[in-house]
C-alpha cells in the first residue's frame, strides 16, 4: 500500500535539461571561434562526470568543467574574455526562470490531497532552493530534501527520517539512475517518466532490478492513472 | 532551560579559514606574475560577497570569484594555464584533510551524553558532507543540517522541524553573522567562540540584540564551563 509519494524536481516537475542544452550551444559557439567543432568535444560528458567527485551536480560543476575543457581543447589559447563569457552564462543559468511542465499543478493538487508528498532533488543547495521557491509548488510538499547524490543510501536515510517503510513509498522521476533504480534497490516503488528530457549520464541503459515494482509513463498526464494501477499492485 | 545544542562546523569544530587563507596566498602568487600586489585586490571580499547571491558559500564560489577577479585585474591578460592552476587549487581545497580542533572530541563526548546535538553548517552540499564524514564526528550528532545561509528563518525552520522551543536551544559557533545574531533574533541562546579564525564577512562589528542570552568564550576548552553558566541564566 502506497502511503508516501516522492517527486524528483529537475526535468520531472520543471524544465532543466533544456537550459543545459542551451548552455552547451553557447559553449560550442564560444569554441567555434577557435575552429573547434561540437564533435571534437565528444568526451565532454566524461569530463563532467569525472568532475562530479569534486563539485557534485549542478551549474557550478558544469561551468567549472566547461572552463577546464575550453582551456584544454584550445591548447591554453582561449581568450580570458571568453572565459568570462562562460561565467556570465553560468550566472544566467543560475537565475533562469523556472518553467513548470503542463499538468503538474493539477496533478500535485490531486495527489497532495490524498498523500503526503516529498520533493527529493539533487544539485547545488542554493540554486535548488531558489528554483523550488520560484516554481510556486512548495506548498504541495510535506518536506523538501536537497541531496548531493541519489543512491540507495540517500533514499534509505530519507525514508528512515520520516519513518516510511520502503514498501509504502513510490518515487516519481525522469532519471533511471537517480530516481528509479536506487528506489527499487531500497525496496520501494517507482514511476518513470520516460519521455521527459534527461541528461545521458542520468539515463544509461541500466538493468531494472525489480520490474514488478516499476511502472513507465510517458508524461505527467499519465501519472494519476499509474497511481491507480499501483494501488492494485502494491500489496 | 537548555534542551538542545547546535554546533557550527567550519572554524568551530575544525579548521577552515586557514585553508582559504592559503588559497588566497596561492592566488596572490599567481597574480604577482602580472605585477599585481595583494593591496591591489582590496575589493576582493566585496567581489566575493556580491557573488554569493549566485553561488552561495563555499569553495566553488571562491574559485569562480577568483577567476573573475583575475580576468578583470589583468585586463583580460591572464594566461589560461594560470586559470587552470586556480581550478586545481579549488580541487585541492575541496579534498583537503579535515583538521579537528583540540579538545573537540572530549567536549562532544561530554555534551552528547547530556543533550541531543545538532550540526548546522552552511556551504556546498557535497563538500560539507565530505568534511563531516572525514571529521569522524558524525556519531555525536542527532542530526546534521546543511544550509545555504544562516538567517533567523533558517534557524526557525530547523527548530520547528525538531519541535524545539527557541528558549531551549543554544547555538555554539565562531561567526557573529551566521551563528550568533540570527539565533538571538530567533529567541535562542548563543555561545560565541571569539578567538577562532573567521572570515571578515562573517564577523562584522554587528550589534548584539540580546546580550543577556549571549556568552563569549575564547576557545573550545571553555565551552563546558559556559554551558554550566547557561544553566543558571536560562530560566
Amino acid at each position: 500500500m502506497i502511503k508516501w509519494i516522492g517527486f524528483d524536481a529537475d526535468d520531472t516537475l520543471w524544465k532543466n535539461e533544456e537550459i543545459y542544452l542551451r548552455g552547451r550551444r553557447e559553449f560550442f559557439k564560444v569554441l567555434s571561434k577557435y575552429g573547434i567543432q561540437p564533435q571534437d568535444l565528444d568526451s565532454m560528458d566524461d569530463f563532467e562526470v569525472e568532475n562530479i567527485q569534486y563539485y557534485g551536480y549542478g551549474v557550478m560543476s558544469f561551468v567549472l568543467s566547461m572552463i577546464e575543457i575550453a582551456i584544454e581543447v584550445t591548447g591554453e589559447q582561449i581568450h580570458p574574455g571568453d572565459i568570462q563569457q562562460l561565467i556570465n552564462l553560468a550566472k544566467e543559468m543560475l537565475t533562469e526562470q523556472v518553467e513548470v511542465f503542463d499538468d503538474v499543478v493539477p496533478l500535485l493538487e490531486e495527489l497532495s490531497s490524498e498523500y503526503p508528498l516529498l520533493l527529493i532533488t539533487k544539485g547545488d543547495l542554493l540554486h535548488q532552493q531558489r528554483k523550488i521557491s520560484m516554481s510556486g509548488l512548495t506548498h504541495f510538499f510535506r518536506a523538501v530534501e536537497i541531496v548531493s547524490d541519489k543512491t540507495p543510501d540517500t533514499y534509505q536515510h530519507i525514508l528512515d527520517q520520516y519513518q516510511i517503510s520502503p514498501g509504502n513509498f513510490v518515487m516519481i522521476g525522469n532519471s533511471l539512475r537517480s530516481d528509479i533504480l536506487p528506489v527499487l534497490q531500497s525496496g520501494g516503488w517507482a514511476i518513470h517518466l520516460t519521455d521527459h528530457p534527461t541528461w545521458s549520464h542520468e539515463d544509461d541503459s541500466l538493468a531494472i532490478a525489480h520490474p514488478e515494482r516499476y511502472l513507465k509513463v510517458k508524461g505527467i498526464s499519465q501519472i494519476a492513472d499509474a497511481m491507480e494501477t499501483l494501488m492494485y499492485l502494491a500489496p
